[in-house]
């Protein structure tokens, strides 16, 4: 059963997720993450004693979601083409923040490659995660270069979010996220 | 001829050029800036009354340097194929700074989207140079989509420097920068 410390905890979290993405990490300060949240700063000392601590947080949720998205996918079909296919619908999700904010998993890569390495080692989880999944779906075609072809779909699908947030073009991502689906379909169907 | 005062600026802007790089223009200081080049703070707002005309001075810097490199892929043939495979060739210069701190230009668009509109206008002139010049080389050739494949071809760059960053991958950046190449080729000769 939940506790009000738990829901501060899922509130500061949530909050933080959103200013990270929004702001940045490192421009977003714990007064921002008690503005959002109407928890005094010196209550959510109790939950989290530096930023790194709720960075880490995040990223375990961000982890979470994203294994819900694909199971999700899984769930739906057991084809792992149409499984992929599926995945890339995520850049049709939440398009507008995209041209915004960009990625929020390859923003946060990027921001914290020029911090600390054990920041963006944290970060990279959800890329892993990405890659991992990925793979295992074109593997499970028969397909023979899995893992390149993993590392080229994410990048595929980060170089559009540059790109479309960059000159701000939405109708990139639609074109590009048409594209990305031909691609999926003639490695594993050619 | 140069002065003591423009050989001051430009060592002003070669040093935060290098720290936006590095640590993010957010993550930059004027303190931090003054401790790189030696010139006392109150100095140097005799150059720039703010972080946003170091940032501008950074962002025409950088649109002059790769005016540099754009004109000597256009010295060195009038073909416009062969341009684009010279130009690709970025992806190999500076191979162990992309793994460290990603793209220069993609990395600061990424960051600036999140704060002030004005700023992130800014950092996106180097991406409309490189957009445009690409677009001509394409247009050169005869093919129709070119803008297409200039954003096309824009979005593949980005996308191999977050995901190499991201896994630390600097094999990842070799392999890409030969399918580019291939692809630059098949959209062209096809």
């Amino acid at each position: 059963m939940g506790t009000k410390g738990d829901g501060n905890r899922q509130r500061i979290i949530d909050a933080a997720d959103s200013l990270f993405y929004r702001r940045g990490y490192n421009q977003t300060s714990f007064q921002d993450i008690s503005d959002a949240t109407g928890i005094p700063r010196g209550n959510f000392y109790y939950y989290f004693k530096t930023k790194d601590e709720i960075l880490d947080a995040v990223v375990n949720t961000r982890v979470e979601e994203l294994t819900v998205l694909l199971n999700r996918c899984e769930a739906e079909t057991e084809d792992g083409r149409e499984r992929l296919l599926l995945f890339s619908n995520i850049l049709d999700f939440n398009r507008d923040d995209v041209i915004e904010s960009g990625c929020p998993i390859g923003s946060l890569s990027s921001e914290l490659a020029k911090d600390d390495p054990a920041l963006h080692e944290k970060s990279r989880q959800v890329f892993v995660l990405l890659h991992n999944w990925i793979k295992q779906q074109f593997e499970a075609t028969g397909i023979i270069n899995a893992d390149d072809l993993a590392m080229d779909l994410l990048a595929k699908l980060q170089g559009v979010t540059v790109i479309a947030c960059a000159f701000k073009d939405v109708d990139y991502i639609k074109r590009s996220h048409l594209e990305i689906k031909k691609w999926i379909n003639e490695k594993i169907l050619n």
